[in-house]
């Protein structure tokens, strides 16, 4: 963490000496005023139709991660980490007779319960339009001062995000790039994405799910090695993939999908506040695409649901990948 | 609660009046010594391919339920209630500076992170097999003493459950039975079942995810009364499901697909011992079937996954139904 | 909590009908424009020396409630209920090895671990001046616009409290009025605490940490009657104690210490901004004075240290009764 | 944290080469059967009248920490760090209006209400005896498999630790021999402590509360450094603490009160079960005492009371110090 704080100090003393330029904006929707859910609006029953239809078979790659103590979190800025705990056992049920069954019954049925807590932006999951905004504001000019109560966002929550049903699409840049995995801080550009295009034999269309990836995942069991210095997408490349190739959702393999440190004054979080503030594009994170590198799949359908957590900027998901024909 | 309690508390009582039966233990599995899932291996490249080649169009249902604060939970035995909180919002991070950026760029970026905490059992999810045992064992003989660790079971956890693509079936009990929904206590029975199948115009196969719709889920805003007495399925029909048409996966709408008070003496959940624990069939519970309710869908091929949360007995999952040609 | 919701509903209709009246605003400091802690003020130590001096024996009473899963709560309006959990046990360990000491050590060190998780405003505690204030102001001026952050206020917060040595005096109104405990709802008058004065053969000083007993501690054990329809403070009684008899610190065996429905228009906790707001007394809630009751001991130097919690509107604290010579 | 692990290691490896030696075992109450709170039975009526009639003063030292996000934890092992958020805040309870009020009201009374989660052992607290045991049994053969059920100890949890007034005495380490603060993985020796004493001129009687001094907390504000190779007790000055001079209580400035790693073979943490599970001797910890030893207090009457978690294996406890003449 202390590099990404570094970073972020960094760009902070930049924007001192940043010239007055036109400052960016949240995006209003072209699907009206009350619209939630920004680009999510291209997927149309026709489009899942069409995806649905060239199923090549009954192979399915799982695309997430395992939630576990000690998985990569956000704690370096004070978020929750993931916590695991029982709350019923076998054993504990005879000792306490949470029922009031006595004994003999708690002897006989091992009851086994649990509960769970976790940073909404952990494990495999899908940033809501309304985790980064500018000014106050979020995707479609909802502001924080009239929509932001202590339980979250009445607009954009993640409870608004629908199940995705979209042709999916890998981007494998370190196979493209001849390498095993992205270097530290490698910043992935337009070329790298062209390039990955290139050798995987594939193009890109309007409405895609389009998942980066840098390699990063491997040292996912390893939370320190897993944050440090991670790769990701420069804003060049983010902007190349939805203004000229229409991209629906983007994602990657990484913590963040953008790289670090922010090259753009006055934003820590560039690729973010673009992506989701100005264009409704949403975000997955720690997407897991080791399955699909292997097996060289790079076009498939993305079908997945995220949690419908009420009001929250992100909500985990388990995705899946089926390849086309 | 209350109700449940008492539940509860006459299985009790009745348990000293049992005459010696053969007790069930728990099954072995026909997959091996190594199998955590159960009936889930009925699943394979086949039953997937063969489902998602019947997907009739662009059409999907989603299955699940919000998650909000006020959610029915099993707090009346101390499980946690659904939790939410906010740990970065665009005001508090011009107050606090997290990043260290400086409050310019804090005023310009607005930063919205969220953190939530739940029992494993709440909203839209899927029970592990080891969620329920039999005399301090799980299915296929894993034991508490042995595999039972702080962080949950290292055997049969959430982390274990593969995606699920299959054939998804409905039986809508209410609409057969010529109702709104089914009275407080109502046990379904094998011969509801049948019914429902004759009135829906399908048949059950081996492999199938059946749900069982209630019409509970009308209340689930409520949570009052939706925790309340609620209809579920008699021991008899699990049976006949699992054993006469082969089903793979049983949920319903309600808090516990099974019907409440047990009336099978020395077990206060004996549905959930027989289908976990003798018989390796996950159970999923909350359920969202209203909407195919409405529109009639009996058939769909059913796809979802649910989160890998290691060594967990539950995890929540967000399912859609495709209908099928 | 039905009970206290309509309260707030009658309050919030009332308030229309409202004639325009100078409003309540926060009270500025006599101690300072630095001052965070109100009249505590007033404690020094040469008012501490005197109550010490005054200690008439090693006799010590524990003022302080048990925390346990199921206590009273403000769930109702969606906090979080006490919650416990444990991380490491003697078995877990053995299973888990957390620390990788291996099997045996683990058989030889038995390890328990545990964590919890509550509203501030649980069990015995003290509110800090940020718990409730006036036109987004608290206590001094200070403001949530500058100094609110997303882990809590930068000013005001329970790490501010000092730990308080102070003659105490216990009101035991029931007593007084010849009752067991006092009726559901009821309102202390100052004539009810001039009663208690009287029986008691005490009477107050400016600087005292004043306890009144209502006798719902009775209930604690049984959430939903600890919580309904609880007798409190009047307004009429919190002005006269502060204004005439210069109380530094009220506290209550009660959940809230005031008395519900409020009967200020446009205000649902007018003892509380009145306090806290308007004059920087802090407020005690749910304190054991049953013991005390018992032994008849209305005189005491209270002891008692309140956890240091960041920015918090309030914390726990078990503190200490000695009775005076 | 890493070292701490690898000192485990150490110990682990260390004692496949053990000689067969006499095993300790826990300790049988000599104050009877149902004791669960071993030594501090020293402590009477007569023992807090003594001390309490040596008071000197008003004068009054604090001896506990703040609480707050990012604060020194054992993260490292997978528990909880301390977590707090707000549930409701001046401008959320406008947007949500929690109450039913209208907003009115809610932009007149301005509430904040909080949060926290936490591992029961952070900040300055008291170990329970149940926290370490032996061969699955804690002090006074309590056993887990009888008495700990999923919601703690039914027997030696923190509910039972009663209110502390006791002759306290600090042993300032650094300053007895010279030294701003103990060096790193220092070993405090009985003759340290001899040291000590003598340079304070006090003594030890029976039934003292101990805290020793390492100076360490004088990084408390930075966890990394707080937590790395701390100074800490040797078992031999433990021992001679109890066994020679009737301590009571003991505890420290440092995080884990003994020094790592350990040399004990087959035990990593030799001094907890020594002092709890052997002797009945609770334990303190984050024990702040900068200021005793910038004002060269040491000895005292030490009040405090921690608190009522039931069967927790620790309480949060915020002491304080009043100097004897």
């Amino acid at each position: 963490m202390k590099n990404m704080f570094l970073s972020f100090a960094f760009a902070a003393a930049a924007s001192f000496a940043a010239t007055a330029l036109a400052e960016p904006t949240v995006g209003i929707s072209p699907w009206g005023p009350d619209d939630e859910i920004g680009r999510l609006n291209l997927m149309t029953e026709e489009t899942r139709a069409a995806v649905l239809s060239r199923v090549a078979s009954g192979k399915s790659y799982d695309l997430s991660v395992d939630y576990f103590v000690g998985m990569p979190s956000w704690h370096g800025i004070g978020d929750p980490r993931y916590q695991y705990w029982l709350t019923h056992t076998p054993h504990g049920t005879v000792v306490d007779d949470p029922m009031g069954v006595g004994q003999e019954i708690n002897h006989h049925v091992s009851y086994t319960g649990d509960a769970v807590s976790m940073y909404t932006h952990m494990g495999t999951h899908i940033d809501a339009l309304n985790h980064f905004g500018l000014k106050g504001k979020i995707w479609n000019g909802f502001s924080a001062s009239e929509h932001l109560g202590d339980r979250g966002w009445k607009k954009a929550g993640a409870e608004t995000i629908p199940p995705i049903i979209a042709r999916g699409v890998m981007l494998d840049i370190p196979v493209a790039l001849g390498l095993e995995e992205l270097p530290e801080n490698y910043r992935i550009t337009p070329d790298d994405l062209k390039s990955a295009l290139s050798h995987h034999k594939v193009d890109l269309q309007s409405g895609d799910v389009v998942m980066i990836r840098t390699g990063r995942m491997r040292h996912y069991l390893d939370e320190t090695a897993y944050m440090h210095n991670a790769p990701g997408l420069d804003i060049t490349a983010a902007k190349w993939l939805v203004e000229e190739k229409g991209a629906m959702l983007l994602g990657a393999d990484n913590l963040s999908l953008e790289a670090f440190p922010s090259q753009t004054e006055g934003d820590y979080v560039p690729v973010h506040t673009y992506l989701l503030a100005e264009k409704g594009v949403m975000i997955m994170e720690l997407v897991m695409l080791e399955d699909l590198s292997r097996d060289q799949i790079y076009e498939f359908a993305f079908i997945g649901g995220s949690l419908k957590f009420r009001g929250a900027s992100a909500a985990p998901m388990r995705p899946i990948a089926l390849p086309l024909k």
